[in-house]
């Protein structure tokens, strides 16, 4: 049983990947597992675009840091520099969630089969919902286009997936979370 | 790599469960897997209230089905109907995630931990958005109260578990969802 589980307890919050882009058959596989998700009535109201083009999510990392940086709140802006100063934290793939209005619930459902799909493979992951910011700016109209955005459907989350450049640790799960009415 | 990610073509909507209540070691199992879900800011902004009262369930389904026979609208209380009468699908456990509003990405997120751990111990299990019913009715308050809600906290999602009395076929994936940006 627990061999069953390890997925689940093994998924961490990658925050730094290597250069080097996993194999395709590895990707495809993993936007597969994302497009298998269960939606409400099978309405899959969601499209998953897969990023590999680095120079661009090069841009759109840069463009995000400055965007930060410009913001009254710097928090943000100082949390990503300690951090290393990118967004993406150097990832080479990002899965792309688009979802249809009011469809977060869905949404949320693809990304966690994407991030374990990626985990299941040995590949590092992180969801990162600061990818929206490249949406925003100056260059948000531009980005969009670039990135595959279609009429109908808005940003609804991303993941970034690649080789671990170095390892986290998983969250300790808090039991108080759970009750059981018998 | 066709081994780590049958997990995701194996899970499809189970909607016929036998009386039998898996093992507890497995129920508590799952719940873990749930409280193992990512979050924005890992700020976990959810619960999960397992119930295993089978009394209670059925009195939830027959509020149900009570509410839909009476709604203008007939197609859900006859697809229901059809279905076999039962909304919970004589499902002997319930994962109740509850929310803080505004949370639905992350409370989808910790919906399909649920689906999948069930599905890698060989449970069925069918994520049932049709139970936020029984919390409206003229029983509504009392099923909330009874079912584990806590101020500050909604209905999110609910996942049913247990043994399958009937197998059901997984969706074929739609391929033309994926895009991909090279």
């Amino acid at each position: 049983m627990k061999e069953n589980l390890e997925l689940f307890s093994k998924r961490y919050s990658c925050r730094s990947f290597t250069d080097e882009l996993p194999e395709m058959e590895k990707v495809e596989a993993i936007a597969l597992a994302g497009v298998r998700s269960p939606s409400a009535m099978n309405k899959q109201p969601w499209l998953i675009n897969v990023i590999t083009d680095k120079a661009l999510l090069t841009e759109m990392d840069e463009a995000i840091m400055k965007l930060m940086s410009e913001m009254e709140d710097q928090s943000m802006y100082e949390r990503m520099t300690e951090r290393g100063g990118k967004v993406f934290y150097n990832a080479p793939c990002m899965f792309l969630i688009l979802k249809q209005p009011g469809t977060d619930l869905d949404c949320g459902i693809v990304t966690e089969n994407i991030t374990l799909a990626a985990t299941s493979l040995g590949l590092g992951n992180v969801i990162c919902g600061l990818a929206s910011f490249a949406f925003t700016g100056e260059k948000g109209d531009e980005f969009m286009k670039r990135t595959g955005f279609v009429s109908g459907y808005e940003f609804g989350m991303t993941v970034l997936v690649g080789f671990e450049a170095m390892k986290g640790t998983p969250h300790e799960p808090d039991m108080a979370k759970i009750t059981h009415i018998k």
